[in-house]
């Protein structure tokens, strides 16, 4: 087990519905220590790959974004989330609908903030159908932008998000791939990386 | 003027209605370099002080949260706004009224990460009216945590959140207060600090 997996194994409170909660280091309570060794690994993992921006989206993604990006060197991007459709054309914007909640939410980023000259790398927290990275996804290919990888914290691999990204062939890299839980006891079951 | 007041000058753009956007280093896109340099700043302005964590609001205060996080060696928590009043009674929640735009919201924390022996350095990103403030230092006090001081990032000095906060006793560090702004021109006025 790597750090992050052993983190969610101590912290992590598995709960009914295939919920993970990691609110005490990740979401709401931060570790910026851990987001540092977050930071160091997905450096190493993507060694060699042009990066000069990271994009995530409010709000759970943007300290661990802070953090990795001191790893990189680079400026961070967060894509706001609104259901308000009041904009003034210098937005891109990305429609996703939740499965889960059934609700439509849009992803906005200024144009400002991202053109064809970008190399992105993606961070967020969590992975699981993947409505919000294929948001951002959306947007970085409407403003011309490259994606260099995607790091995300915690995918439920259970799920459909991951499998469609890679099979897309992004770089993806989950630093704690869930395979399953369970609630009775408690247990979380990683995929070997 | 100081690394923050000569980067308002540089980046920052003055609109009509006493509007100041910093979109582009402080958030929206986010120059965790410069967030580095502001965490120096505020370690030095609190030094002595005891600080055990660091409350910040979603969204745009938890990227600055996050670096300054390093440089006092704390975790951070960031609290949620929503309309919503779904609670599970887990919570410490605080209704805040925006005297800008009328509505209110409510700022939350889990009870989960905040107690009576906590020593809370409050960092946010604006402080103009000081509603979002206001209701951070309610939920501190609720949870009987106590209020090590408040590092504000730019500080609308010509309203009246700051004084408020500061004829109340806070230790409040602002590292840019403007005095006024001119948007025919585009200059912005600071305090003398």
């Amino acid at each position: 087990m790597n750090f992050l997996e052993e983190r969610i194994m101590h912290d992590g409170v598995v709960k009914e519905g295939n919920i993970l909660k990691v609110d005490s280091f990740l979401n709401h309570q931060l570790d910026v220590e851990l987001f540092d060794q977050m930071g160091a690994e997905w450096k190493k993992r993507f060694e060699g790959i042009e990066v000069n921006k990271i994009l995530t989206i409010e709000a759970s993604g943007i300290g661990i974004a802070c953090i990795v990006a001191k790893h990189f060197g680079v400026p961070v991007v967060f894509a706001k989330k609104t259901q308000s459709v009041n904009l003034d054309g210098e937005m891109y914007t990305a429609e996703v609908e939740s499965f889960t909640h059934k609700n439509k939410n849009q992803v906005i980023v200024s144009k400002k903030f991202l053109n064809e000259n970008d190399k992105i790398l993606i961070i967020d927290d969590f992975l699981a159908n993947g409505c919000a990275l294929q948001g951002l996804i959306s947007i970085i290919n409407q403003s011309g932008a490259s994606v260099s990888g995607i790091g995300i914290a915690i995918e439920k691999g259970f799920q459909t998000g991951g499998q469609i990204i890679r099979n897309m062939g992004y770089k993806l890299e989950s630093l704690a791939i869930v395979e399953s839980m369970d609630p009775t006891t408690g247990t979380v079951e990683f995929r070997g990386q």
